[in-house]
């Protein structure tokens, strides 16, 4: 079996290398990584290919910059790429934050403008893929997810499943926090990516989602991914939002944050990165893998700590991290297992390949899941993943004010799919007006006018 | 047949009883006006009074401040009272306004300040009139309309319509612009009240709404009322917002219109109403009811035709307004008939009693019109008014957007009545949370806070 | 204003015509009746020709054999064709009877054949109309009206409306039973024609339905419309059935019944109607038009007395209502107005003119007014008509099974309609074997292949 | 783990305990089997306990006539009584096939009487249960397994699973006819027990059903399951409906079949089984569990042989499936697994056990699995069966006609399980009349009556 990475020279693929190894889920005969960046290929695409050596499986991971190459004889493919790099995402950022807008990574403009910028290429990408493997399942990470995933399931031939964690982690954490047993759990979830909510949660056939909301307090306190929620306001829903609802819930609270911070994630995670992929070289330049992947993991424990600290607290509370991480010292690259969105893309192909069909909250075709959208969308719902395919299960009432906002955020996506697709800027900028957290049509046109000038070539194709 | 005026006092009401008297359509035997305010007793209340006489009906309409002898025996009811006064309205928009926020009178923030104040109230007069006039109609103007006919359709016994005429405006204008006979029109409508969507327009059997999407730029130039919107917005839309959706398409502009203009609508008609009462109090004093209708009749002029112009260009528009009707001369009290949503609540009242069945836009009960609302909820649609009572039409599809609107905007007048009935404040910043123009729940706390502190009484029912 | 009538040789024109003349609601310049027909042109047709002259409008009636000539500039026309005659209609019912099956003018496999019959003439005469009047209204009572409705909407450019006084006239009834004043009445109905429920019935905003399921036994008692109908049953369901639901709710029975009575309905009329035609042309040999009128009421009037007995009853009653019109003698051609149908009809007239727009229940197309059919079916409602045209009401929650027989009814009228136009006699197979009152696909296919045989020419488009 | 099976002395059961021991799925500590009929305990009861000792499982296999002792500490019940027995079947049939009407185990009038002899009994169990193992599940087979599973589901605290075989038989049968990969098919199939569709049937995610449409006629050969149905008909649904809806789709030929054979399948296993018994005991007074087995192996197989043949061919051709039994000679007790019903429940325990969680389809709670029933109603729908529950499948569009068939068919069982709780004679009436298979209210109180006559004590309680 055949796994090739688009976009394999990311930050988190040696992580997610050595998760696989180490943990022997590595059920690849070939893991292909197509990186199209020098220097990318130089740092964390090698340190990928030699992790694998170092953990007894030599040659297990390949390099290359040719798409072709990359996906011939694909069994799947990962999708990671980041059209512009981490310096696009800060120009996404600033273009909403300077209007008080919320300018984050996936939601509102930002996450438009990143829309924008990907899906030509995706899609170019897509019709490679189609002639080169056309049985092979894309799982689909890049950002924005939802968006992503409908223009790729609309308008290609490509089977694809979009795989985020936010939702799954989220129940783990609940489970934690009840002290239940995860696989005795039994939920409702549904929304889109970055939009959805838990309207219920039992243990072994009992309802405990009342419990939850009654102690919201301590789960802030439990655990961060919570901590953003006003527990009022979440009691009165009846429903645990997922992490990313703070957009939606609190965007003037989130452009004062980022305000009083002084510099959005994006614009962190910019120098971080650039400090990693230096850090890789000279690691490289001065010993070998060990003293790479220290340097890595280094680095990518900083950003894993300070996530989400500027949008909440206005603080991003890096040098802290990095005073706790440098008195841990350095790790060795043996251990761990693949996490976040790896680790259910991996559930994804376990299920797909019916070795261990289960339940997988993905990204997929609606059907009759959410019966207030078409059934053509594509939704984040839980779904059988089994050798026959996808079925997302029937998902029961979720809060009012939540249809409202996915009812209205996916008629943002679809219009925001067909500008991208037609090339329309006009389109465009009337696709952003729709979304829930843009102040009208005419900030929407400014935003995309500047957008535009912003990105160059990236967006060049809009007319 | 007996009419009363709850809110009688009102600057609307001269205007109203003398298109009533005018026009012949006055089947009434009695009009009695219930004005707990002495000023507005001695001013426009008089002129009321006095135009009847004028006009040939001495003694038809009737003033007084107890509101049982007012209720007592009466067969229709409209209530058009405004809590608190135009000082409270300026406040509404004051402290959403300097937080960058929609702070408009009857949408976002204000509206739902004004809420606050009036359900309360008009709960208590419902009650009254309950006792007195089991078998009246109450024919509600007061806004927030449709959260109020809301409250009251849910929570009391009495039987209540809702009345605007800002989509029956729209369609004559439409029909106007169109040259064609409004008897022949046939057309979809259907939202909420100052959120509604005209979908179908068809002339004589043939759909004209492409038309009129086509010729948009025409019609902007048309009528004021097509003027705010973005012609390629509501060509992609497929339908016709009325002139409030504006709030919602473009808030940004609406908040710059407003600094630009210096002083929201709200400032603006507190003085010209303040300059209307002290008018009519010295021209009674100086001369008679044809003096008092003169100084009536200009500030009311001048008030129609600043209407939204501060809104959507930033300039009230207020000098040329008082040049243009100073030099068009004093109006004599004859002539006119009643129009606005007086007109509109004469159809009510022509259709319940049988008199002239027919279609009217109304706030009502929803029943089956709007599939993805309760049936519970106040809507506003056009109904068969009856002598059996008021059957909403079955509306189409409304654009996919308008629905996401729709959903969230009536999930906040569902809390917000809550609030209000309950008396919770913690529940009405929560409310407040939900409405699409109000970015998040910890700046809603934030106005809830400041509201009950600025309308001291008219708030301290909440705790 | 000129109306057309086809089929203006119908035995009920002649009433509809001194009816439209007497009420003085005759406010055609012109009635054009066409009638192939020679027979019913000299006895029928003749008569309404003389009755308008004896009614003082003489050439208001013109009888032609001229299709072209009788659309020319006709403003509405009604449709009342019955192909094959009387005889077809008692083929239609035996077919079905001798298997023990619902044998029934409108309802089950005699429906199915009728409208088999009726589809393709009538749009022919549609293509024509289209052509010599394409503003035309077609008011159209041929039966079964429901199917016959969906084709025209469905297949032909010509505005149709489709008429049955069944709901409207049991709601008379009703109002009649507690002695409501009509106008007054509020209610809401839905289906199918003849597959219809009354649902809420208010008088002066007061739900009263409660009280006629209570006082059922005594309706029965009160009218033979509700008579056949198991009073728990009824109450159970919640809401009040029409009469011809009976043929759905006690198949077994009817079917017992007409065994007992040796004759189905549709071998009465075409004896009552046979002897009509006869006694007609004798009165017009022997006298005029006055004896052609007693001897056409005494007939009638034996047609209507019998109406539903046998069905229900299993015994015509024709002895007893032949001595009782005997014993009341002879009848005036003055007076009346028209009832029924008709005048259900000139309701849809006088709304679309806007002459008096109001509710009417309706044939239409179906739009958002039962959620659970398509909006293009043709539905059987409470519809506002007016200038602009016809918009069906919203209407509530049906009993459940109603709902049921409803979904299973309409989807063998959709399948019907393709049979007919298609001219597939297989497919016709399969959409009689959907209809609720037929015992499967095999016994279909028998049926279906005895009507074209003993139809011949009539169902020869088939294949 | 234990596994109480209610119903012990069934004929099935010692197959399925030859199946579970033999194919080393058993995985239960203690299977205990619950019959109270002494000839049931001495036969088939005694055979099953033999039975585990022959295969190596000696003592694994208890037999008690005592609830208490048989449920206590159960994790796992089976339910498969019959009350009244193979006797009341042949009642149940007889007195609608005597009218003319559908006379079925399961389906039509006789379905209602043995849910009405059964629902008390059952309910009666569930409370003995509740108190004595208050966590077991209890997985329903007892026919008609829909409407009992709904009452239990509605009526007790009891986790209830309903489980048959016919969907997924029919799945595999396609598959099998494919020649497709079993695990690499997807599928959407929705309805009620005994009345339900397939309407996609994907392998690899490439449709197929059009194929499997197109070759129906070969299908038939292939396979009796589909051999009752007419291609035309299936085509023209564009489903495949599971082999029970003949008796929907072909109550004539149903009816007349069962008059050519002289007896209705009821009367043939009444026979048939008394015969299994006294072979049974013969076989143990003349020899051991060998003997035992192979007379009761026979028996099985012959009952299996002639399955639906009456029902479809008018012939039971039990003659043939003798001669053939007798010519393949004794078989001896190895071999085999759990399959049919058992097989069901067995991958139901294997999922809620978190042992292998995947995809069953069960009769369960709808949620929002079929949009247009209630979300507690039970349906036949896949679903996730896993540690924390049962979690249907969100399913699309099935054919209206269906949607009609499952409304009204759900009605009737709401309103059977209605009259069976309050023990209304009347109401079971009502609710049979709404049965798509029964000709009116009339006849339905005829046959209610007459079962209340005929079942004696078992129907006792209704009044």
């Amino acid at each position: 079996m055949k796994l090739t990475v688009l976009g394999g020279g990311g930050v988190r693929v040696p992580a997610f290398i050595r998760g696989l190894i180490s943990s022997g889920r590595a059920t690849f005969d070939e893991i292909c990584l197509f990186e199209p960046d020098e220097l990318r290929r130089k740092t964390t695409g090698r340190l990928s290919v030699e992790l694998a050596g170092a953990l007894g499986r030599p040659g297990a991971v390949q390099l290359t910059a040719d798409a072709e190459q990359a996906f011939a004889s694909a069994d799947f493919v990962f999708s990671t790429i980041r059209v512009g790099g981490d310096a696009a995402r800060v120009v996404d950022e600033e273009v909403a934050l300077r209007r008080g807008i919320v300018g984050q990574e996936t939601t509102g403009p930002g996450g438009c403008a990143m829309a924008l910028r990907t899906i030509p290429v995706l899609l170019g990408y897509c019709d490679i893929l189609a002639r080169c493997a056309p049985g092979a399942v894309l799982i689909n990470f890049t950002n924005p997810v939802g968006v992503i995933t409908q223009a790729i399931s609309l308008r290609t031939s490509v089977r694809v499943v979009g795989v985020c964690d936010t939702p799954s982690s989220t129940l783990d954490r609940l489970a934690g926090f009840l002290g239940a047993d995860r696989d005795q759990v039994s939920f409702s979830y549904g929304g889109l990516n970055h939009l959805g909510w838990i309207t219920s949660f039992a243990v072994g056939g009992e309802e405990r989602i009342g419990t939850l909301l009654d102690r919201y307090e301590e789960l802030r306190r439990f655990d961060h991914a919570f901590a953003a929620f006003d527990p009022a306001q979440v009691r009165r829903l009846g429903a645990i939002p997922t992490e990313y609802v703070y957009y939606f819930y609190e965007p003037a609270r989130y452009v004062a944050a980022v305000a009083r911070a002084g510099a959005s994630r994006g614009a962190d995670v910019l120098r971080l990165n650039s400090e990693l992929l230096a850090g890789i070289a000279s690691a490289f330049d001065a010993g070998g893998v060990d003293d790479a992947w220290s340097a890595y993991s280094m680095l990518m424990g900083i950003r894993r700590d300070t996530y989400m600290r500027t949008d909440t607290d206005g603080d991003n509370a890096q040098a802290q991290a990095r005073a706790r991480r440098a008195a841990a010292g350095p790790v060795g690259p043996g251990g761990g297992r693949p996490s976040g969105y790896e680790g259910v893309a991996l559930q994804v192909i376990d299920g797909l390949t019916a070795r261990s069909p289960g339940e997988v909250i993905v990204n997929t075709r609606n059907g009759a899941s959410l019966g207030f959208l078409d059934p053509d969308d594509v939704v984040e719902v839980p779904a059988l993943v089994h050798g026959g395919g996808v079925s997302p299960l029937a998902i029961g009432q979720l809060p009012r004010s939540a249809i409202g906002l996915i009812t209205q955020t996916k008629e943002y996506e679809r219009e925001l799919v067909e500008a991208a697709v037609t090339g329309d800027a006009g389109l465009a900028a009337l696709a952003l007006a729709v979304h829930p957290l843009v102040p009208g049509v005419t900030v929407a046109r400014e935003m995309i006018s500047e957008y535009r000038e912003r990105h160059g070539p990236h967006l060049a194709y809009l007319r």
